[in-house]
């Protein structure tokens, strides 16, 4: 399994003993044969360790929810967005933090989003907004609605392609690993973007070269 | 300065030993006073760190960047990204991560993007989409497109919203915190649009009641 994955024996051990992988089939006292899906789900471990930065506490939640037959889809897609929740919890008892959770219910409410009600994101898109409005750069929180317009076409095109899929084991797994990578890559090609717009902007506004006109205010 | 910000005495004194923090006007041997300027960077340094997930050296570079007056906006801008970028190196020597690699750098270069060449960036969004296609999750590769569209947008008016701020001053702290916050405030609003999308389209997709048409393969 480990020459097949490319993972170490140690982590492959590691896994099973934290019970993220089922055990092999035990062939000898010390010894185990491990299938396709043992490979699959090493695969499917790394990924959401390695690239979606999920704890191997989060990805034994996201693989023993992917294994029981009875998660739904919606509960799946809580299970994975928990796992790639920051575990931080700035301050919470201050009057800009209450107005900023009092704003983004109130954006839910107006937009009508079925979002899970006892969701600690909500929270966390608070922090985000309290934050900015306490350091005075309020633009974020004019943004709103903007950002909430984005978020809602790029949710709908991404749940779309996951609900297509044909065959009900894949599409678990591609709720999982499209809340995953799918945040991954955006959140890169966002900051490449970042990067363009800068630098397009930051050249277009150089300023415009001495045309010779004599200046109106004589030097000192 | 702790009563003002809230901020545990021994976090302060760890800040100033770690040079996130100047030092105040010393006033006697072990007294010192903390100016305004030092409560609002003790506030931006707990946005980065309790919101933005920043480490503590990612902070002390984005602040040290901040300080220096020479720091051009495009170059405070890779800081801030690069505090904000995850730390993990997946496995990058398969075949699927060089034609991923490849895949990003023509999109970059189809779209004209004057994205850094240097970025670690570009190797971010190839973790994700190698990832992906090697666990079958084809859609994501389908959808680049698409993701970079977004990005795009979004990038633009978040980069109108920073440059159009009237004081330099702010203007690159703004830089920061928009780098820093945005992407914060975006994905939990990502998250939210993820619930009510998959709620909404779950619901529309539950199956029609049986209408008593003869079923045509008669049953065993």
């Amino acid at each position: 399994l480990s020459k097949r994955s490319g993972v170490p024996i140690p982590t492959i051990k590691y896994y099973l003993r934290e019970g993220l992988l089922p055990p092999g089939d035990a062939t000898a006292a010390n010894q185990a044969d491990y299938s396709d899906d043992h490979l699959r789900r090493l695969k499917l471990i790394r990924a959401l360790i390695d690239v979606g930065g999920v704890s191997v506490a989060g990805a034994r939640d996201v693989v023993a929810a992917l294994a029981d037959d009875t998660t739904p889809p919606i509960g799946l897609l809580g299970v994975a967005q928990n796992a790639i929740m920051p575990r931080r919890r700035p301050g919470r008892d201050t009057p800009e933090w209450a107005a900023a959770r009092a704003r983004v219910t109130a954006l839910i409410d107006a937009r009508g989003w079925l979002s899970d009600p006892d969701t600690p994101i909500m929270d966390t898109a608070a922090d985000a907004l309290a934050a900015s409005v306490t350091l005075g750069i309020t633009e974020l929180a004019d943004h709103l609605d903007g950002y909430a317009d984005t978020a809602s076409s790029l949710a709908a095109s991404e749940v779309d392609i996951v609900l297509d899929r044909a065959d009900p084991a894949g599409r678990m797994e591609a709720v999982v690993l499209g809340t995953v990578l799918g945040e991954a890559l955006f959140g890169a090609l966002r900051m490449l973007a970042h990067q363009h717009e800068s630098a397009r902007r930051l050249n277009a506004a150089r300023p415009a070269r001495d045309t010779g006109a004599a200046p109106v205010v004589p030097r000192a």
